[in-house]
């Protein structure tokens, strides 16, 4: 079956997660060339057998009952699932901190995501060199994007200019925004958005946290 | 009705993660003593007025039918619900890049997450000034931990020693861990434990953009 078919339904967000783990932990077993059961799978995800074989079912059939998946293959076609089995080409809205730690962050370029324009509206940086790429100004970034056939924005920069230029990202193309701005983009249903919210995810643990005070 | 009665269900991550939007909305609002409808906090938040509802329903009551809910009033009781009326002492472990953004990222001081304590494994770092923090080596973990009734720590450190640090961490009393590194943490269930993983994030985008090109 093809693992690339039209899929109907949501595929929960939780699951996905679930499959970069799996990918992760596959990419442990290469070049060993054996098999892997769902067992070792759940075990280094932290889940359960039956969670793993749940969540591998949205995507057709992988491996034979009693014998598991063939590590190379499932590795394969995760990275299918996934999209990562080709590279995308990125730009970096925002050279501040953030920015340069996510430009120097090893594991994007390694894992096919390559950071191709950066821009700042900060003129003092435009014009700065990160390693080969000029750091660009506003006023280029729809001619670049289109230049460089860029298909995800990493929008690292404060919340008020987020909306305006994630606007005119997909105004001409972006498909994707990895967003890192501190409010909600409202964009087409057709445009992918992943939000980074370090705030929120503090108080998700500080929620969490004075749950189980109240329930000890 | 006391929002901080011992809830026994679990409250979905979507849910708390919609709290603190609803709580910046309000944040907006602040000063003007007013009410604010459930429609009004759909719009801010990108859901809808029945679920708005229904997030603040599992808390109790609040809000009057047809009056909508005292800004002032909900802002403060949304606050004790997320742990944030009051102040959290944070320890960073990792003065690298990631660590250096987050320890000068201005909201999460003004929420009330406090670094008092920054840790790193290299020596040429053992010893230097993050403004008036400085940088501890891990031999002094444990002891400053407990001297400091740190209650939250930030794991911004590559996945090699990520467990090692947490299970330290815990150990000591630490009851919440932010965790940058791109590994699980196998920790007891009493740990909160909230996950950010930057290749994860871009493969739920990748994941997202490629089901939607297969259904166009």
């Amino acid at each position: 079956m093809d693992s690339r078919r039209i899929l109907n339904k949501k595929i929960p967000d939780s699951t996905v997660r679930r499959l970069s783990h799996y990918l992760r932990s596959l990419e442990g077993f290469e070049g060993e060339g054996g098999t892997v059961s769902s067992e070792e799978l759940a075990a280094r995800g932290q889940t359960t057998a039956a969670q793993v074989r749940k969540d591998l079912s949205h995507f057709g059939s992988f491996g034979k009952r009693g014998l598991g998946y063939r590590v190379e293959e499932l590795r394969e076609r995760l990275g299918t699932i996934l999209g990562v089995d080709r590279t995308w080409r990125v730009a970096l809205v925002g050279a501040g901190r953030i920015g340069l730690a996510l430009f120097e962050y090893p594991a994007l370029r390694s894992r096919g995501y390559e950071c191709v324009a950066i821009f700042d509206s900060d003129l003092e940086k435009v014009g700065c060199l990160w390693g080969d790429l000029p750091i660009r100004g506003p006023e280029e970034f729809e001619s670049t994007l289109s230049e460089l056939d860029v298909e995800l924005v990493i929008l690292a920069i404060p919340a008020a200019g987020a909306q305006d230029m994630a606007a005119r990202a997909v105004e001409v193309g972006v498909k994707g925004i990895l967003n890192f701005a501190p409010i909600r983009l409202n964009l087409p249903p057709a445009v992918s958005v992943e939000d980074v919210n370090l705030v929120m995810e503090l108080e998700a643990l500080s929620f969490s946290i004075t749950q189980k005070e109240q329930e000890g």
